[in-house]
């Protein structure tokens, strides 16, 4: 294993924040498709790129590893448990459209690091979603007329709440119709003759296994605060819900383009 | 529904930290079956209780609710999801065997006052343990060979570790050997002709139902700090792991004695 | 040391969540005196208490601790450490005015139970507030101008946001015309032949000095979600604002009356 | 204000987890000079540094933000408020001596990413320590004989506790003897072309305020866990505690050098 993937560099490694890909991703989604007022959400989108406002929300639990350190499943489940909040947009840059997340929360921090090496604007929050057990005498499976909600909270503020109620079974998401991820790979200069690095990647998943697929009503109520500027965003239309899971295995990001400023001033 | 079974009392009742039983748990155990050393364990008893020093130690995700707040399941998941860990031993209380808990700690305040209303000594404790995904190519399931674990830990203490690797399924959990629960009802007196609660109750279950069970090899590594005596303990033997499921409904406790100041003195 | 004041009885008495009386509080506040809604605020009382409406809304920090646990201080400050944030009315009980919180919110486990022992209906939030630092540029020290607050959430919910512009040094707070303290000490029975305790009591300060107190104008703006009724509140007035620390002592609270079904039935 | 600092990139700039400098910070500490057995120190640092074994270890409250949000002092009180904890060790770099952190702690993701930036291994862990108030009847301000202490814990690990007893005030802290900062900015390449950067840097304090400085006797227990390789250093001797009060304002890092395959490999 590279010992010096991510910091505190040591002889063994062992205690990077992240260890090093591939990252396997088991993942219980509660997500909303939505339509966003579009001047809204373009004031959160960087120069560079654009949107008509189409959105996706969601809230989610992950378990998730990288191939080094499968071990920590039972000596620290902290290290490989994580609840992540997000809301996206599909965006258009350079003529293409891709899914862009100007805002995604999580609440451990090796997922908040490995999201930024990555390109997501990850930061720390409260996440809350629904569970089921299956011998409970309700909530005990999903099932035509099941209520899931959840929330974000960060600091003083509410990010957003989200509520499914399920209607039935469907094939997809309709994920796949915003395009590839977009994302900002950010880490600027602290003085002179440092690297002020500022890349747009695309995160690529080598695997990508849907588990059962729920679509109903969604019910999104937005918040955001002092720095959460969620509450610029206006909701124009919520088009559905789904509750749903995934796996998915990360490698690697492919580079799209290099930021600079002279890109920046001619925007 | 009761509007004042809890504070604060309000005129809906819908403020209640705790809404009337009954109760309903659906649970997810990693447990320990051990021997304490005899006289480390008794120092953890009141007068009236004995222990021979075997014990009962777990930690465990409850999915939990109120018949009258179900709808808390999609509108604030953190008011029915709690993890708890636990240390118990078998006593003796006036000729009789019980299973009694003289440590147990939760993540929830709701959790922790419906506890002591119950008669559990429940503090709040950060508490970790496995979690499994069904689309993660390991750990998607419960077999042979799989290790879970987790951890408790309160202020600047670790009060326990908890690993247990599966070895085959079974039909029971030696809890049953243990007898019935026996808790500690106490509310002290805090001025002139004030109640001094102290009960001894055995809380009731009126439904339990065990999913899969599976038996194997525990590790257990005690701890404890300064308001957490989990360092008196001595563990002498460990006899097995379990993890396992279980759905039960509480609603009563039942009085096994009214303890007075006269009764402690007489020890 | 009394070993059985609260659970876990042990022989030591180490363990227990709460040590016995005295408790020494050394407290800094931010606060609100306000004017609720005469109606709005009644739904929030038990039967037999009315209120006017007026109101006192505060966050504040503790510094906390039984004469037997000074050494927490150091070993373990979470045990000696915690935020409140708090709505109270002036009530009137039987003739008398008095001054009743339906809520109050704390972040740690010990003082929501040494405030329920005390009738204090308290549950487990995040709290934040202002702190200042003597080497900073700036908010280094209070004076004129200087904008101070903070918020309490818990679960989904924000319960309320509080902030306060100081305006010029004062000699008292308004709590002394609120009356003295009303407290509900509530343990309710479990099963048959147990104890459903209901008290109505009055905390009792031995000792209560103030330090600087500063008086301004207040912003006050109230949340509330499921479990927390704050949304039925409705503001008529904020009155002025308040930033001032405290140091008080608490032995014993006094009774008033114990409350029966049958008074319940009466009102 | 520089709207693409961090991410996430908006129109107006107030979503970047962490904004432009100039930040100040005011600071308390409880420190602790010591001697760690050299070759176990050794083991926790890259190949291009080396060490005898002198170190500093603290926990500390910060109050600290960047000249664009003064506001969240009262808006926000956790956008200004973090815990830090910290291991570091007299390190020897191309010949020259170098104060570097190959663990540090905090409680806040602003400060998590402010610190990646310029080159700390933060992560998030729970940190406690001793606070005073002025109107207790004990700990209520420094002075010989009292005790203070604190500790900081990451998932099912202890990383440390530190307690120090006062005995008198001093002019300094030994930090002047360790040389500048030395930082580690990372951020790995994650695809074809990106860039790999890690650079060698020292953080520049611009103005350096220390208040009051106290010495003492510290007690230190260290601890560690899967993650965290503390356990992997022994501790040789304590020569001294410290607790004082800093503050400091930071603008920029400056570049020692930058590192490639190229020098790793050589070493």
């Amino acid at each position: 294993m590279q010992n010096d993937f991510t910091l505190p560099p040591t002889k063994s490694g062992k205690s990077q924040i992240v260890f090093p890909p591939p990252w396997h991703y088991g993942v219980t989604y509660i997500s909303a498709h939505v339509k966003f007022d579009k001047d809204s959400a373009n004031q959160l989108l960087p120069s560079f790129l654009t949107t008509d406002g189409e959105g996706w929300i969601y809230i989610a639990e992950f378990i998730s590893t990288s191939d080094y350190n499968w071990d920590f499943m039972y000596q620290d489940p902290e290290l490989v448990q994580y609840m992540e909040g997000a809301i996206g947009f599909k965006v258009n840059f350079e003529g293409k459209n891709y899914l862009y997340f100007p805002f995604m929360w999580v609440d451990k921090d090796w997922a908040l690091v490995r999201g930024w090496l990555d390109g997501y604007p990850k930061k720390i929050a409260k996440i809350a979603m629904t569970r089921l057990h299956p011998l409970l005498p309700k909530y005990n499976r999903p099932e035509p007329g099941l209520k899931l909600g959840g929330y974000v909270t960060r600091g003083g503020g509410i990010m957003f709440r989200l509520q499914v109620e399920l209607k039935e079974k469907v094939n997809s998401v309709p994920l796949k119709d915003f395009g590839p991820f977009l994302n900002l790979r950010r880490f600027p200069s602290r003085g002179d003759s440092e690297e002020d690095l500022y890349e747009v990647a695309s995160r690529v998943r080598d695997v990508s296994n849907y588990g059962e697929i729920w679509k109903g009503e969604a019910y999104v109520e937005l918040g955001g605060y002092v720095n959460d500027e969620v509450n610029v965003l206006k909701l124009e239309e919520v088009y559905a819900g789904y509750f749903y899971t995934l796996y998915f295995r990360v490698t690697t990001t492919k580079l799209l383009k290099r930021i600079t400023l002279q890109d920046l001033v001619n925007k």
